[in-house]
């Protein structure tokens, strides 16, 4: 199919060496060469080659950038489409100036993710490779990579087809069962078939969905806060924390002064901590926020790391925050261990129930790696990562695999009540549909344009 | 020259489409085939062409990235050096992965500008080119990107060695007089013709230096700082300010609560806002930091945009606020021009002195046009800013051109004088090497790593 032709700035914004316009579309080289003068036109070049030379602006006939352009023309590029990528010195101003131009060339400003979507849509990459690209983009750590390497190279795809040729094959077994009966028993026999192959279409669903939790959390970051009094280390623990990290990312959404996440790699466990500004400006997150507002950012988050004065005797303060944990999973912290103990352990114990408690002390790193010991395990149990493993990290590729558990569930259940086999077919088919979504063959285009409007502009 | 090879990243750090990992150095080649997997070995393949394939850990044989190559040999690159450009997917964790894994081949970490000092050191750019790359990647506006790129083209060397080369001349005319004299006033006749010749280059240097005022805001911004009363509306024009400019660009060095910059473009004049975030927070810079501070922010305000509620009479922190300008340049606000005016205008033109009064309104947009003429003509007078016209931006190439001025100038001063020739010619002589440090002719190690310290990483 042909699409019109898009630009867009495929480079991080900020200052940089090098900052790259890049076009996509038919009419991408002849765009580029009425902007572009180098040795020869870009008409007349080679695929896949790079050129040096300068962009004009065709009024002013003034230089606007010196740059290096890509040729690639189709179909081996990364939207099956020919592609011309402008590298520019890395200016803001500049490679705005450039895009601006190209603008002008009949070609459209492109919507985030729709290079990707092109992709999709010519058929180069599957839906789920298509959003491993963007998790690629956002992975936080090794592991997040690995997941997101995994399903762009296709291990997640090929799984969820094989799954899908296996309901085929049930399918058509049913068929040829039913119209060609050998024996009288046709139903029974159909049945028992169906009950065998998609208990264990429902046992290999169960596989992938059982990496899930540990997909999420390694796609996601472990959504964690920090609370304790004032003044009991809470700062610190987070400078700590930030400092030991190798991969640190501060998001800043929107203005400076919105909410700050960091991401701290904890023995390969991405944290993401939440108002973590909140916490060094006034050192109390609940009493800046409130104790309901703090009630709320606790219930979603997915770890609570308490800070309790171990030099002091428990305050009714201490105790409520035990209560505003509810059940989100904690670890105590019996903070400044490098003072005399004067709090009570055994209440500490009553107060904790199963979380752990560990004796920490900031001032002399007392614990901290106990902590990190603690965390990991806490949500990787004893289960070793495997790179090897096809992981399913997305929030939309479980929630399908869960429906499709449920549909292949209702027709094991059928099979195994002895519905007849035409109602069984259905919920078969709907196993099929539902797995198909997550790599796209079923899927609307509306679902298709939000899932690509969330990736970042160029990509 | 051959220098060991370097690598680093060269897009701006942050999640983006498109990462690079550029290499340099005779290594560079050999260093990316042992991580590539593709087609073709890179040693192969023709210079300035791009290859799709993986790159692999040569340890655990895992592929790290999907990537395109880019092979581009010596010496017309960017460096005069092999250079390789691995683009990555862009995600900050598998470019670090790339990166890393190019470290291990024997391949040295880049130091900042790394790049662009060889392309100074093996003859590709002089120095005053080299610094004008710098220039175009932190460019705010397009008049800036103007400067930065004719400087790069070479306008500003072109002069510079255009004058070394004057200088040279009246060396030589000197010579020849002293040694062949035609007549007996061979002295007198040589200062007549140096004292001419070397007017001449003055009178040039004194053009370039002309423009080094606007050069200099066009390039750095104009430091610009908004005082007022409590509630005058600060907040406001800042927000108004903001909205209203194409190109903003928020500087966020350090840590993300450190000093907050906003570059706000005028008209073409790159306003550069100071302690912005101090005005939301507080929309009250005096009373949060203290007077004495203030007056130390406002020294070194290159503008001041002075807010006064004209809907109430004037009070004794107004008068403060006008006492605390000083001599910096200022533009008087008086704001709330929806509301009837109680402020005496007399008393106000009177503080004011020679700095505008303008009647604003940020709830109707009142009177925001006059403000950004006004900043305008303030700073750029009556003059109009051509592209053609060869700026000198760079606080180093104006020191050393003033420098260079009155070393020209004391040679005139000599031969006006009758001193004898042999001493004017040191003058001469000074003035040269001055004008050479621009260009890099005459320059020391120690500045040249200095100044490419401050460029990028990556560039």
């Amino acid at each position: 199919m042909d699409y019109d032709t898009i630009a867009a700035i495929s480079t991080p914004t900020g200052e940089g060496a090098i900052s790259i316009v890049r076009l996509s579309g038919s009419e991408a080289v002849a765009a580029a060469d009425r902007l572009f003068q180098g040795r020869k036109t870009l008409h007349d070049v080679d695929s896949h080659t790079i050129h040096y030379g300068k962009i004009v602006d065709p009024e002013t006939k003034k230089t606007v950038e010196e740059v290096m352009v890509s040729v690639m023309r189709k179909p081996k590029t990364f939207t099956r489409e020919d592609v011309v990528e402008i590298n520019c010195h890395g200016g803001l101003t500049s490679v705005n100036r450039v895009l601006e131009l190209v603008l002008d060339q009949n070609v459209r400003l492109a919507e985030p993710g729709e290079f990707t979507k092109r992709a999709f849509l010519n058929g180069r990459i599957d839906l789920s490779q298509a959003e491993a690209v963007m998790d690629l983009i956002r992975a936080k750590t090794d592991q997040a990579m690995n997941i997101a390497l995994n399903q762009m190279e296709g291990k997640l795809s090929h799984l969820v087809r094989n799954l899908r040729q296996q309901l085929l094959d049930i399918l058509a077994a049913v068929e040829v069962n039913i119209d060609y009966p050998e024996y009288d028993d046709a139903e029974v026999m159909t049945n028992k078939i169906l009950f065998e192959k998609a208990s264990e279409v429902r046992y290999q669903i169960d596989r992938v969905l059982s990496t899930a939790r540990q997909g999420k959390i390694l796609r996601e970051g472990l959504s964690t806060v920090i609370i304790g009094r004032p003044n009991v280390g809470k700062s610190s623990l987070l400078n700590q924390l930030v400092h030991e990290s190798k991969a640190i990312v501060t998001n800043v959404p929107g203005t400076t002064r919105d909410v700050i996440e960091e991401y701290v790699n904890v023995q390969g466990v991405p944290l993401r901590l939440v108002d973590t500004a909140g916490i060094r400006d006034t050192e109390d997150l609940v009493e800046k926020i409130g104790v309901s507002r703090s009630k709320e950012i606790l219930k979603t988050a997915e770890l609570v790391l308490l800070l309790i004065n171990s030099h002091e005797e428990l305050t009714d303060e201490d105790r409520m925050l035990f209560q505003l944990i509810g059940t989100t999973p904690a670890i105590i912290l019996l903070n400044k261990a490098d003072l005399p103990l004067n709090t009570s352990v055994d209440e500490v114990k009553n107060l904790a129930g199963s979380n752990p408690i560990l004796r920490t002390s900031m001032t002399d790193d007392r614990g901290l790696e106990e902590l990190e010991q603690a965390i990991a395990s806490l949500f990787f149990s004893n289960r070793v990562t495997e790179n090897n493993e096809t992981y399913v990290s997305n929030t939309r590729h479980i929630a399908l695999l869960k429906q499709a558990r449920s549909a292949i569930n209702d027709a094991i259940d059928a099979a195994d009540q002895g519905v007849p086999v035409d109602m069984t077919q259905i919920d078969i088919k709907r196993t099929w549909d539902l797995l198909g979504e997550i790599v796209g063959d079923t899927v609307s285009d509306g679902l298709i344009n939000e899932l690509f409007s969330k990736f970042c502009l160029g990509k």
